[in-house]
């Protein structure tokens, strides 16, 4: 692919040094105050638009770079940006800065019968690491979301968007210093080298406390498989729509083309539709129908195949696929427990949506599944923390431990206890 | 030490049976519902009544072999069980079945404007594994907090306990049967081969989701430092009491012995007293006085020592040691700031008292630390889940990820999201 910028020195060394300043500048961030990092986030947005030709000069020797090297098209397109999209970039610092600070929020607070008043208060968690592929805009979004919630970014882009990310990144540094905080509370790794990675997967010593990445399955694979540190992500989106005998046959077509169609790429897209075996006379063919007409290819299971000619055998492999595209895979299934049973075998616990008018088994559904978002008569394509109402998101993780779910503001916080007493000293 | 008890087939193949028994156990539990839940406590509790006899045998088994291992008298102590002891364990199981269940429990839930309604509902994590020491309670404590939060649980007691541990989980499993439920919601590694922790450790392809170890420095060491999978526990609990120069003499000497005295083992025990310069002339004598008087020995700064010819010179390396004992480190500081640094030097973020009258200088103390639990005018002893209220715990965490402080039943949970529309599609 593209050239790797080395460094000069030793770069274990160096990433060291990279943990150690994130370390000392999450320190200061975290007392730093909301007015500070809104001010901070103001001046990235200014200094992101006064730079628009920077960041489109750098992003050129990318483009260049890449198109030398024959990279496909939807690469090259991802890490195009253009006025607008810079102009997006810096909206979208503007966003943030216009979000709650979370730091300091009291999440519950109770007094004990002995007159200890505690409190259960957010904190920053510290250094956040983030890895991702050619999206250059990830460094403003990443950066900035990171930033509010008080803590440090470590940054390692795509070796693809070097210049660009790097443009970028003088501009986030140029916002920091300018509201009189560390420009290394948002750094990146200096160097393209993919050891770096390896790295930052070992968490720099203890200074990395936690890893987003954001990309493709082969990134989040081997960082889900190497990192010594916890990380927030999910591996695939195979993610259902179940449409129960007790749907009404025109809203189960609308969010099942919906869930598949509207954008294919987005790990909230469905990937698999579940048809009761008891609804499947009044729902089957208009949902095969309808996908066909939106330009998408059912490969379904034999009862499938059965009520329409154009659709194509289902392979085991299609229930654990995640096409990210225009194929869908259909079954016909015997009923809720039955379509639990294939999602609990065949899914990844990102999202899963169930179309009926029969409020109890939807109830069943919500309440028996355990993936991180279930919905009941919605379309999976709100899987999105902008949908959420969380205002700007990081990416969706399918963990169990501290985030799940859209990875917004509030779960880049830890927690801490406050408790207030009166001399207060335990009898005993 | 004492005998490992060997498995006749491969041990590998029996742990990763266990983690699939597991896995499959909290499928079954995580739908079981609050009645069955709390009749399998009763049954339990019900269950290690009738058989205190047994228990108490199997008990007396291990004493054997610990003395003929001429096992020290602490760790004898802890290993022993008595009739009040195994009452307390059975009160410990009616007690966590009187407990609220958090599965289910609705955290938040909002409206967004197009009418979805989001809910984030707790759920239990899976399968949590608990490897403790030989305080053969622990099984019991453990194993039914972790069931009650709707998880699993694999149990790798210390191999001195092994006969008294079976006895309990016999226990504890007759409960789960009487109740409907499986017993393998409850399991023990079926070996001392302490390969098997290993194996803990690396998560058994999956099926374990959090390690809890509950031990000495050496066993949460070895955890925290090869756990493949993520871990709530503390390696020290290094806790500060700073008096401020704004501290009452008398409540600043009461909450400093109580803090390193009332119990010198514990966790939550003060290691190192910081006394403000500006008001070392008021609190400094009567801290050393009332420390000394109190048993304990005080190893102090020039400072420290200059104010009373009993104080021992303390080494660089009292700083950061976790005594456990009757001894006690102090310095004088100059003023908040200070004592700040020190802590977050030589903490190990655990627990901090701040004595003062001055609310600007507390609330300073309580925000800009970053230890898992920051008190005002309280003593670190306080600590302690069934402190806050939580009516059990399972340990203490001092990471920032999901769990920190206390690990009650709430801190044992993960959430999901629910979403509930009227044939919601995504626009655009």
């Amino acid at each position: 692919m593209s050239a790797v910028y080395e460094l000069e020195g030793d770069l274990a060394a160096e990433m060291s040094l990279l943990g150690k300043r994130a370390r000392e500048a999450a320190k200061v961030l975290a007392n730093a105050g909301t007015e500070a990092k809104n001010t901070a986030l103001a001046a990235m947005a200014a200094a992101v638009r006064a730079n628009v030709e920077t960041i489109l000069g750098a992003n050129a020797k990318d483009l260049e770079a890449a198109r030398n090297a024959n990279l496909r098209a939807s690469f090259i397109d991802r890490l195009t940006l253009t006025p607008d999209r810079v102009e997006a970039m810096a909206k979208g610092l503007d966003d943030i800065a216009a979000l709650p600070d979370p730091v300091g929020e009291t999440l519950s607070s109770w007094e004990r019968p002995n007159g200890l008043k505690i409190s259960r208060v957010r904190t920053p968690i510290g250094v956040i690491g983030i890895i991702y592929e050619s999206r250059p805009n990830v460094t403003a979004d990443a950066g900035a979301l990171s930033m509010k919630a008080g803590n440090a970014a470590i940054l390692r882009g795509g070796s693809d968007s070097y210049h660009s990310s790097g443009a970028i990144l003088a501009c986030l540094q140029e916002g920091l210093r300018a509201a009189g905080l560390p420009e290394t509370v948002i750094q990146a790794v200096p160097t393209t080298d993919r050891a770096a990675v390896g790295m930052m997967l070992s968490g720099l010593d203890g200074a990395i406390d936690v890893i987003v990445p954001r990309g493709g399955k082969g990134l989040v694979g081997r960082v889900e498989a190497e990192a010594r540190v916890p990380v927030f992500s999910h591996l695939e989106g195979i993610c259902h729509v179940y449409v129960d005998k007790g749907a009404e046959t025109q809203m189960a077509v609308d969010i099942a083309v919906n869930a598949k169609m509207r954008r294919t790429g987005i790990c909230g897209a469905a990937e698999t539709i579940l048809v009761d075996e008891a609804g499947a006379g009044d729902h089957l063919k208009a949902l095969i129908d309808n996908l066909i007409e939106a330009g998408c290819t059912v490969r379904g299971d034999a009862a499938v195949q059965a009520a329409d000619g154009r659709v194509e055998a289902a392979s085991e492999e299609d229930w654990s696929t995640e096409y990210l595209d225009t194929i869908v895979s259909m079954a016909v299934v015997d009923g809720v427990d039955a379509a639990m049973d294939h999602i609990r075998t065949y899914g990844s616990n990102h999202t899963e949506a169930i179309v009926t008018s029969d409020e109890a088994t939807a109830e069943k559904f919500l309440s028996e599944l355990d993936s991180a978002i279930v919905l009941h008569n919605a379309s999976t394509q709100f899987a999105d923390g902008g949908e959420f109402g969380m205002g700007a998101e990081i990416g969706i993780a399918t963990g169990k431990m501290h985030a799940r779910g859209p990875v917004g503001l509030e779960q880049l916080t830890s927690f801490k206890y406050t408790v207030r007493g009166s001399g207060h000293t335990r009898p005993g």
